[in-house]
């Protein structure tokens, strides 16, 4: 009557004594992708019903094994949940192994389109929608696997700053799962099942969900725009280049974050009430760039050069001193940040007042050198800090990635 | 320095005096949508890096004016927010229709792509992604706008059954929008925005916010799959069908309500915990379908006839009498409804129980006809009541579309 076998509880003997990748998930057939054409501009055929869209966004891969992990150059899916772990007391160096290799094995197939072992929901597992889980250890993962003397000296709690307002329900951290997909089931299945496998070792410190634009929505080259109106991504370093690498990737760090990164991540509301009611004109000083084009106010495209010495009629500069933009530019390719946010968007008060921000992800080889200053000129003039409120803050190492048969974290913690 | 005028508020009074059509919105360039292909297969193309999706699911646009509102046979978006209101005390028929009026001429331009009179982000309503917006009247409105006599009699809060367990948190409300669209942003955008113009007549009593599979992740045409990794939607009436139209759209109610229908609203959580403990096949007999091809469990593809008549080898139906299936199953389809439920999956507790289940719509033209007797065979005897508990119910009546020019609920608050 039953067609099928039983996804049931297998074995984990063989994944956790290193035969991890020869094991068949219950969900054989990988899916897989195919590319479509790209367009930047919106096109301007007739109305029709609308289009009735094929299911490549479904079937799309993200590679998981190579030298770095995926979800951090990866081109930014559509939804994410970062879900914030506490490790329990008297989880030692050889439990958090096994965590990692279990975690490791679970993520290598969910997002290849495979249900992990143990999957109780194997039909969900099928399409990934480019699913990526991306692994963080906080700072106290070190202590609790004997490891401190190998944990970057920036891995640590940011100092606090005078815009901040933090919350602990969003602060802090010992183990990060970042699980991006373009689909929104994806991302609650993987985000279901990897949790029921950490329960072990840890509890949900918290789970912060996050969305852009909808694949399909706007070209993937095209910049996104956050819950203000703002185009948020424009100096962003381009992934594929030099510069993109040196400022992300670890290269002189402890040798067993080489190829890894480290991330920021801090929630922070947008004061949505007060920023209704500022001026079209007022809403553009205070970053810097044009609402509509993105454009630098002393510019007309989206990626000219910014001129911060040009003056108005008035004998002021264009784009204003204490504008985001100025405050937050670095020249040096070197100490660029990789901003790679999610909107979030909780439930309105009885007032009809929105729960809306970012989730703030700033990826970069070393915080103290690159986010820090950056984070600090901010802190002490921006106009924008009016209309944003820091409400959440954690700090993570990235890993590098695993070759098949190799695990998250392995240099670390094996 | 500023290339583009302001979008600060325009004067309302045009568009409450009834020539609202005629004001020209802030951002006027109204996007359109382009017919791509449909397959109901997924490709077995090469494994590629994913596709580079075009931009025609942020371009599609759903015909707002109508003698039916949208949102309704509609083909599901991805995302949905429910948003449930309170009226204010005194809020009297004039001024509901003041409420609709503005209401219908945001809700008219935003599905449109074109920002509503009064957005303070009108960048964002450029991509509508299929939005609809669909209001819904409460049982608490036609007293407030001394109309109750008019109230279809089904539209009240339903009796209570044994397996509920309301919260007030998530039952109730006097009006209704129902926010649907492929892209998250857009719902989001429209909420607010929404949000704002009802706020002199109504405070916010609850917001659900729900998904299903991103465009573009299976054909239009497949069942989706819910959080339970359930085929969810096979035995729905088809949209286009006669039987679909005297389903779901009042043809003999109250004569305001013509065109309009029926919506049941519930918040009914998934006990995943014990659902995941269930082996496959206790989980298919307790629906009374196989959960990869949704298949009866009688027959060998979803849209086949169940059998129930059909015994196994112990001579047991081999769809349990219990099932989902047989005691949902209603033969007339006249008294068919249509479900157009959407995915919940809030915030997992500290030790990773996941909050999630369906926003359960369910449309009808009768809720006392349709909705109630299948509710009450189901409260009674479903196994699939071990697994789901309902916490949240409201219902509305659902007003018939309007003509340019005119707006939702004219017929009744006119
Ligand atoms: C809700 C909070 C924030 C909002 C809404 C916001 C918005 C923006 C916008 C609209 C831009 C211009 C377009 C672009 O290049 O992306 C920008 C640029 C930038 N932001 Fe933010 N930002 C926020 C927080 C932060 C924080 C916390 C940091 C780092 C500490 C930061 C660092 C930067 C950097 C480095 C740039 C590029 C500057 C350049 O070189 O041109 N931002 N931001
Ligand atoms: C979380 C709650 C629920 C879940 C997970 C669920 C799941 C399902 C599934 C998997 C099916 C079979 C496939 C299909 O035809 O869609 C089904 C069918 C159906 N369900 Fe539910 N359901 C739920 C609640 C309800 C409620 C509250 C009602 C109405 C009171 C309802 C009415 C129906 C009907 C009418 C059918 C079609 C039966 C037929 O004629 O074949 N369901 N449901």
């Amino acid at each position: 009557m039953n067609s099928r076998s039983e996804a049931s509880p297998l074995s984990r003997r063989g994944l956790l004594t290193g035969g991890a990748l020869g094991v068949g998930g219950a969900v054989a057939g990988a899916a897989v992708g195919i590319a479509a054409t790209s367009a930047d501009t919106r096109s301007a055929a007739p109305v029709t019903a609308g289009p009735t869209a094929g299911t490549d966004i479904g079937t799309a891969i993200e590679p998981f094994h190579g030298p770095r992990q995926a979800g951090v150059a990866t081109d930014p899916q559509a939804h994410a949940a970062f879900v914030g772990f506490t490790l329990r007391r008297g989880v030692d160096r050889a439990a958090l192994g096994r965590m990692m290799r279990l975690l490791t094995d679970d993520a290598a197939r969910l997002t290849q389109g495979r249900a992990p072992l143990a999957d109780t929901e194997p039909d969900l597992a099928v399409l990934p929608a480019r699913l990526t889980v991306t692994f963080g250890f906080g700072p106290g993962l070190y202590a609790a696997a004997g490891r401190d003397e190998r944990r970057p000296p920036s891995v640590a709690e940011l100092p606090a700053f005078g815009i901040d307002r933090l919350d602990p329900a969003w602060s802090g951290g010992d183990l990060l799962l970042q699980i991006c997909a373009d689909d929104p089931l994806a991302v609650s299945h993987a985000q279901r099942m990897l949790i029921k496998d950490t329960r072990p070792f840890g509890s949900v410190r918290w789970v912060q969900r996050g969305f852009r634009r909808s694949r399909g929505v706007q070209a993937a080259a095209h910049t996104q725009r956050n819950v203000l109106g703002q185009l948020d991504g424009t100096a962003n370093p381009r992934s594929g280049t030099t510069a993109f690498d040196q400022a992300v990737w670890v290269n002189d760090g402890p040798d067993w974050l080489r190829d890894g990164s480290t991330l920021v991540l801090r929630r922070i509301r947008a004061e949505l009430e007060t920023w209704d009611k500022l001026g079209r004109a007022d809403k553009e000083l205070a970053v810097g760039r044009r609402l509509d084009t993105g454009a630098p106010l002393t510019g007309r495209h989206e990626h000219d050069e910014p001129d911060f010495a040009a003056l108005n009629e008035a004998g002021l500069p264009v784009i204003p001193d204490f504008s985001h933009l100025t405050r937050a530019r670095v020249s040096d390719d070197r100490l660029k940040i990789l901003r790679r946010p999610y909107n979030y968007d909780g439930a309105p008060d009885a007032a009809g007042r929105a729960d809306s921000g970012l989730i703030f992800a700033a990826y970069q080889a070393d915080i103290n050198r690159q986010f820090l200053p950056i984070q600090r000129r901010l802190a002490e003039q921006d106009l924008l800090n009016e209309w944003i409120t820091p409400i959440g803050s954690a700090v993570f190492a990235v890993p590098p990635g695993c070759a098949p048969g190799g695990w998250i974290g392995e240099r670390l913690l094996g």
